[in-house]
C-alpha cells in the first residue's frame, strides 16, 4: 500500500508511547518535551526548540530543531528557505550530509519539513538586510518530510502574486499561509485579548455566553430559523444578545461582556457576513458618558503595539444633526474636509428660480461643498458619472438636482446656473464656501436631510475619485473616531403608516423628551450613540428603557407592536431591573479597518461569499430526507407554489 | 400617563446631557463620573463609588453611593438592607432624615435602590460576625427609588428557599442573583479568562473564531439544520470546530484555540443542552504527550484562586484496557476504591457450574468487587434494587448475571452460589478481593467487557446508595483528574455490519498498529486521549491523520463512507498539512464539577430544559408563513405522513 510506506516515513519522528499505569507517572519523554514544557513561548509542548522567523543572531551557535513549510529551494537543494508564521529562514546542507541533496531537490514547494542543525553567522558579505532572519543561516544536520505537499498547488503563497478572490476562498488554507492574512488573524487575537484583559481584569466585568437558539423576535425577518423536533416550532438565530444582556442587568451580573457570535440574513449582500462577531457589553447603574469613557479607553488599552495610530481619549462627539448638516451621512468619514456648507442665506434672492422655493421654508435648505482644485482631475464626463452615482441613493424619488460649478483658472465660473446669478449673490457664495480658482463646487436644494444625504455621497465619491487619480485624500495611518448622538427616537415608516424605531424598541428616550413620548413621539430623541471610524459604523449603543410601563407603551402605542411577544422582558423590567445601558461593537469591521482591508472577509479565518455560501465546502448543500423528516419540513417546490 | 410620572421620578439622576460640537470637548460631567473613570474596579464609569457588598471597616468615614437592590427592611423602614453580587450591607435612616421611612417602608422587596451616605462602624456590640460588611453599617443621607418591584415575585432570592427548577428556569432573572449563580458565573468567567492568559499570552496561542453555519457533516445526524434561501440547501450548526481546526493547521496558524459554542441535536436527553460550550484548542509539530502536558498545566494555572483542590500534575494515566479491567468504564471515578478484581483464576473448578464456560477462553473473564461493610447499609431489597439498575445498561441482551455475597459478622456467606464453593475457592476468592465480615462482594462473569460494564456500573450505583446514606464514599473537595488513552480506533458498528470510528474517522492510529490497518483494523489503536474528572468525561483529544492517502483509506476502505463529501479537507491535508492533534475541554460539566452542581444547567447563564426548550420564552416557537417562504421550506403535517 502506497500510504503505508508513506505514512511509516512520516510517523518516524513518532517515539511509541509506553503502556501508562495509573500509579506510574510518565514513562517516557523526549529531552526535547520535557525541555519545551516549560518555555513560554511559541514553541512551547511541541518537538520544536524555535520558529523559523524567529531566529536572531542571538541564536548563533545553538543546536535547533525547525519544522516549516518549504518556500523554496536553489542550487540544487543545496539551500532550502522554510517559513512558518514568523518569517522565513535559510537552510543550508552542509557537505558532510550532501546524500540530502536529491531528497531536498525532490520536494516540491509547500512541503511540510523537520529540520535539525546548527545556527551559524552567514559568511561576511551575504546577510541579507531585508530579511529579520538575514544574518544567519541553519547548518541542516538531519533533514525529516514531515508531509510532502502536492505538486502545482492551485496559487502560490508568496505574496507577490495576485490572486482571484473567489480562488483564495476556495482554497483558503493556503490563503491562511500568507504574510497578510496571518498578520490579519494574529492581529484581530491579540487585540480581543487585550479588550478582555481590560474588561475582565482591570475592570471586573463578567464574560457571559448568551444562547444562540432563542426565539424569534417580533418583526425579526433577518434572523435565520433552526426547525426544532417539535412539530411545527422553530428557533431562531439571534441577532444580538439585545434580551439577554438586558435580562443579565435584571439578574444582577451588573457588569457583561461577551464576544457574541450573531447571525443576519440578508441574502445576498455584499460586505455582510451571515455570522458576525460583536464586542458586546452592557453595565448597570452607568449613563451615556460612562458607556463612551469605557469604549474611548478600552480601545485605547487594547490597540495594538505595533499600530501607529493609537487613538486620543476623548473622542470628538457630533449629533446626528450636525453630522448631517456637514456630512450628510451618520457615519461621517472626519479624516479629510471637503464638508457641506449650508448657503440657504446666500441665495435668497439669487436670481436662479430654481432656488426661490427652497430659502423661504425652514424643513428646506441649499448645501455645498467645495472640492479643492476639482478642476485639475475631474472632466465633464467625470463630474456626470459621480453625480449620477450619488443621486442613486435616492433613485429620483426627491427630484433633487446637483449643480455643479468649475471655476477656472481666472476665477471664471462655468456653470448651468452662472448666466442667472446675481453678482454678489455670487461672492457671497464664493465666500461661504471659500471657493479659489480650479475648485469644483457642487450645490442641491431640498427638504431636510434628502439633498444633504445627496451630496454626502458625492463627496465619498469625489473623494474616491481622487484617490483612484492618486491624490491621498484619506491618511491611510489616520483613525478617526467619533461618536454620533442625539438620533430621533423614531422615524417615519417607509410607507407613512406610522412611526418605526430608529434603532431598536429597547432605546430609552432622553429624559427631558419624556413628555414629547405622548404628545409628539417623532419628536423625541433617544439616549443612542454610535461610534464611528473613518466612515465606518463600529460600534452602536443605548442606554435602555428600564422601566416596564414605558417599555409596553413604546412597543404598543407608539410602535403598535403586540407586547405580548416580549412578555418575558415586560415582565423582567418589573421585577426589579436597574437602569442599564450597552454597546456593541462590530469586530469584523474595526479589524478590516485597523488592518487596513477593503473588505471584512479578509479579517475572519473562513468567511462566506456575498451570497452566503462556502467555496470551499460548498455550504449550504442538500440535506437527506432523514433529516427533513426529523425536523418536520418539507422543501417546498417551484411547482406547488 | 402613569409611567410619565414613575420614569421621570427614576430618570431623575439622569443629567441632562448637552450637545456636544465635534471640536469641543465633553462639556459636562458629574464629578463622580470623571473619579469613577479612572477607578480600576467594580464601579469605574457608573454612578457607584462602591459595590454594597465589597464595603468593609477600611471604608469608614467615606461618603459613598450604593446602588443595589433592596434584600429587606425592618423597625419601620430605619434599616435597609441592600445587595448587589458581593453581598449586603446595612443601611440606616439617620434621625435628621425621617422623612424617608414612609418611602422606605413602600419599597417592595427587590426594589432598585441609590443610596447616598456615610459609612460608620456599628455601634459596638451590634457587629456582624457572620457578614463580610458586619463591622460597618451606612448612614443614609439620600435616597432614589431607581425602579420598583411589583410585589410578590414568584419567588424569593434569600437561598434558604428551595424552588422548582421549573421555575428558576422561567424566571431565570431572578434565579441569577442568588449567590449560588453570581457565584458560579463569575467563576465560570474568571477561570475562562486565566485559561485564555495561559493559552495566548504565555504560549502564543491564537483565537480563532470558526464558522457556525456550515456544510453538513456526513452521518451527523445530530445536527440542527438551518434552511438558506438557496432552494433546497441548508447550512448545518456543527458539533465541533474539528475541520476548520485541521485547516487552520494547515493554514499554518500552529496553534490555535477558541471557547467554541458547539450545537447538538439528540432530542430529549437529561444533562444535554443543545448548544453548549468547549475550550477547542488545536497544535502543530505536536505529540500526544504534548497536548497532555499542555492541558495539565493550564488547569493548573487558571484553578480559581478561592477553591480547594488545585490539581498536580502530572495527572495519572489509564489505558482503555485498564479502566475498564478496575472500574468497567472508560471514564473511571477514582475518588473512591471497589475497584473490579478479575478472579478469574481463582474460579477454575470452582464448582459453581455457571463459572466454567468462562474459565476456559481467554475472551471471557470473572470479575468482582466489595462494597466494605455493605451489609450495614445494605438490605436485601436495595441489593435486588441496586443490581436491576446496574442490569439496565446492558437491557439483557447478553443474559448476565450479577451474583452477591453477603458476609455476615461471623464470617459467613450468604449467597446463590455458597453452597457449591468449595472451600478453598472461597478462601482464594476472598485472598483476592480482601473481603472481610460485614462486607458485600459482588460477582459477574462473561464476555470481555460486557460483564465489566455492568459491575462498573453497579460500582456507581452501591456508591450513590451508600452516599444517601449519609456514608461519604466521594470526597467532594477532590478532583481527580486522569488520561484515559489506547482506545481502540474502530469500533464494531451495534448492527454487525463493518467498523465505525471509536471518536471521529481524522483520529490517527498509533504509528506501530500502521500494519495492522491493512490486516486487522479492529485491532489498531488509536492515538486519542479522553481527560475524565471524578467519573465525567471533560475533554478528548486526539493526533489527527494528517496524511490525504491515509485519510481517504480509512474514510473509504474502512468506514465505507463516501470520501467526495470530504473532498476539501482530503485536499487539504495533500497541500501542505503539518503532522497536528488537539483536544476539546467540555466546558460546562467541568464547571458543574468545580462548581459542584448535579447539572450543567446550574454554570449556564440561560440554559434549555432537557426537552431544548427555553422556559423563559417558550423558545422555539411557530414562525410565520413569510418566515418560511423566505426560506423554501413548509411544516410536514401528520396528515402528510
Amino acid at each position: 500500500m502506497k500510504f503505508v510506506r508513506v505514512f511509516i516515513h512520516t510517523a518516524a519522528i513518532m517515539p511509541l508511547r509506553k503502556l501508562l499505569s495509573i500509579r506510574g507517572m510518565v514513562s517516557q519523554r523526549t529531552c526535547m518535551q520535557l525541555g519545551n514544557r516549560l518555555l513560554h513561548n511559541n514553541v512551547s509542548y511541541t518537538n520544536r526548540t524555535q520558529t523559523c522567523g524567529g531566529l536572531r543572531e542571538t541564536d548563533i551557535g545553538k543546536t535547533v530543531q525547525l519544522c516549516g513549510w518549504l518556500q523554496y529551494h536553489r542550487m540544487g537543494g543545496l539551500f532550502l528557505i522554510l517559513r512558518d508564521w514568523q518569517g522565513l529562514v535559510q537552510c543550508i546542507v552542509s557537505q558532510e550530509k550532501e546524500s540530502l541533496l536529491p531528497l531536498v531537490r525532490d520536494l516540491n514547494y509547500e512541503t511540510v519539513v523537520e529540520v535539525h542543525g546548527k545556527v551559524h553567522a552567514r559568511p561576511a558579505g551575504q546577510e541579507n538586510k531585508n530579511l529579520e532572519t538575514g544574518m544567519i543561516e541553519v547548518h541542516v544536520e538531519d533533514l525529516k518530510i514531515l508531509n510532502q505537499s502536492i505538486q502545482g498547488l492551485p496559487f502560490d503563497i508568496r505574496e507577490f502574486h495576485d490572486v482571484k478572490e473567489s480562488l483564495r476562498m476556495e482554497y483558503r488554507y493556503l490563503d491562511l499561509r500568507t504574510k497578510r492574512m496571518q498578520r490579519n488573524l494574529r492581529l484581530r487575537s491579540n487585540m480581543i485579548m487585550k479588550m478582555r484583559e481590560f474588561l475582565c481584569n482591570k475592570h471586573g466585568f463578567v464574560d457571559v455566553e448568551t444562547p444562540t437558539l432563542f426565539r424569534r423576535t417580533p418583526g425579526g425577518a433577518k434572523e435565520f430559523i433552526v426547525p426544532s423536533r417539535h412539530p411545527g416550532k422553530f428557533y431562531s438565530l439571534p441577532q444580538s444578545p439585545q434580551q439577554f444582556k438586558q435580562l443579565l442587568m435584571v439578574g444582577g451580573i451588573d457588569r457583561y461582556f461577551q464576544v457574541a457570535k450573531c447571525y443576519r440574513d440578508e441574502g445576498a449582500k455584499p460586505e455582510r457576513q451571515p455570522e458576525f462577531t460583536q464586542l458586546d457589553i452592557e453595565m448597570s447603574f452607568v449613563e451615556m458618558e460612562g458607556i463612551q469613557f469605557l469604549i474611548e479607553d478600552l480601545l485605547h488599552f487594547s490597540w495594538p503595539e505595533d499600530l501607529e495610530g493609537r487613538p486620543e481619549t476623548p473622542f470628538p462627539r457630533l449629533t446626528y444633526q450636525e453630522a448631517m448638516r456637514q456630512y450628510g451621512i451618520d457615519k461621517p468619514d472626519t479624516r479629510f474636509d471637503m464638508t457641506l456648507t449650508d448657503v440657504t442665506k446666500h441665495l435668497l434672492d439669487s436670481g436662479v428660480q430654481q432656488f426661490d422655493r427652497f430659502t423661504s421654508s425652514a424643513e428646506s435648505s441649499i448645501v455645498a461643498f467645495r472640492v479643492p482644485k476639482g478642476m485639475d482631475h475631474m472632466s465633464l464626463n467625470d463630474i456626470q458619472t459621480l453625480k449620477e452615482a450619488a443621486l442613486k441613493i435616492d433613485d429620483g424619488k426627491n427630484k433633487i438636482n446637483i449643480i455643479d460649478v468649475r471655476v477656472g483658472q481666472n476665477g471664471e465660473w462655468k456653470s448651468s446656473i452662472s448666466k442667472y446669478l446675481k453678482p454678489d449673490t455670487r461672492e457671497k457664495l464664493a465666500a461661504a464656501t471659500q471657493l479659489q480658482s480650479g475648485d469644483i463646487l457642487f450645490l442641491a436644494a431640498g427638504q431636510r436631510f434628502k439633498h444633504n444625504e445627496i451630496l454626502g455621497r458625492l463627496r465619498l465619491e469625489c473623494a474616491n475619485h481622487l484617490q483612484a487619480k492618486g491624490i491621498q485624500v484619506r491618511d491611510k495611518t489616520k483613525f478617526n473616531f467619533l461618536w454620533v448622538q442625539d438620533f430621533p427616537l423614531f422615524l417615519p415608516k417607509e410607507d407613512g403608516s406610522g412611526l418605526e424605531s430608529a434603532h431598536h424598541p429597547f432605546t430609552a428616550p432622553r429624559p427631558d423628551d419624556i413628555d414629547l413620548l405622548n404628545t409628539h413621539p417623532e419628536k423625541v430623541q433617544g439616549q443612542h450613540y454610535d461610534l464611528v471610524l473613518n466612515g465606518n459604523e463600529i460600534g452602536g449603543g443605548s442606554i435602555r428603557i428600564h422601566n416596564a410601563d414605558l417599555q409596553r407603551y413604546v412597543l404598543q402605542d407608539i410602535l403598535k407592536e403586540d407586547p405580548s411577544e416580549l412578555k418575558h422582558l415586560l415582565e423582567a423590567l418589573s421585577m426589579g431591573c436597574p437602569p442599564h445601558g450597552g454597546i456593541a461593537l462590530g469586530l469584523d469591521r474595526l479589524f478590516a479597518c485597523l488592518c487596513n482591508c477593503d473588505t471584512i472577509r479578509d479579517v475572519i479565518a473562513f468567511p462566506k461569499s456575498s451570497d452566503g455560501k462556502d467555496l470551499m465546502s460548498q455550504a449550504p448543500s442538500p440535506v437527506s430526507k432523514a433529516d427533513l423528516e426529523r425536523y418536520h419540513v418539507e422543501i417546498k417546490t417551484e411547482s406547488k407554489k
